[in-house]
């Protein structure tokens, strides 16, 4: 179920620390540490799969909801203009850590230019970052 | 369960042809026919629900589950490095059509920049879309 030296499974473990959102028995959902946009945050099953295709139903069924709940947090907390729930397959397709996760990317303002491929990891700034924690906790 | 004008619950009645790959109870997938990349297929739920907000567990269910079928499908078909799997939630994040889809796009070179937000609608060439329809079908 969790797989040795995956970061991902490590921030289940609680070996390393993250900013969560939401907890449940299959999911965890928590601030992504290097924000597409202010709000980003990812949404991951417990158990280690390392794409899509892995999946087994229950998990798969059980992340997806845990996003609906999380945009619609998202939207309530942050009131952005829209929201892109995106998921990289294969290091072809940019995927950095090979735990499958989905991204919950706020767009705020139209000005917002958001390359799904190839962004730039760009360290956020950890006072945004834990205050958006704090409203889309708030909101779920 | 059906709303008057859209596009995509005219494919699902039939009114207006896809090149369809997969279909079952709940969900519809078939072929972007402005790919961003050769192999860009849609994943829709046949009731109209606007974004992800919307939409009910069985449905989410179900739309994942196809998505994951067909993205094994395209692997097996196309052999790209990777797919990126998007679903655009309001205006704000470029949602062009109000009616919750799924994107699974394709990437087949390292080339190949994808930008996931504004990307300009290019129309595809007919005969390379139903080529790639017909190799996902086989796959499937």
């Amino acid at each position: 179920m969790s797989e040795e030296g995956c970061i991902f499974c490590d921030i289940v473990a609680g070996k390393i620390p993250c900013y969560k959102v939401y907890e449940d028995e299959r999911t965890l959902a928590f601030m992504d540490i290097n924000p597409v946009t202010p709000g980003h945050v990812l949404v991951i099953p417990k158990s280690h799969y390392e794409n899509l295709i892995e999946m087994v139903p229950g998990d798969l069924a059980a992340v997806h909801q845990t996003s609906q709940k999380v945009t619609a947090a998202i939207f309530a907390a942050l009131k952005p203009g829209g929201v892109a729930v995106l998921q990289l397959n294969g290091k072809g397709a940019n995927q950095i850590v090979m735990h499958y996760h989905v991204h919950l990317i706020p767009r705020n303002r139209p000005k917002d230019k958001l390359k799904m491929f190839e962004w730039a990891p760009k360290k956020g700034n950890v006072r945004s970052i834990k205050s958006k924690q704090s409203k889309i906790i708030e909101a779920l």
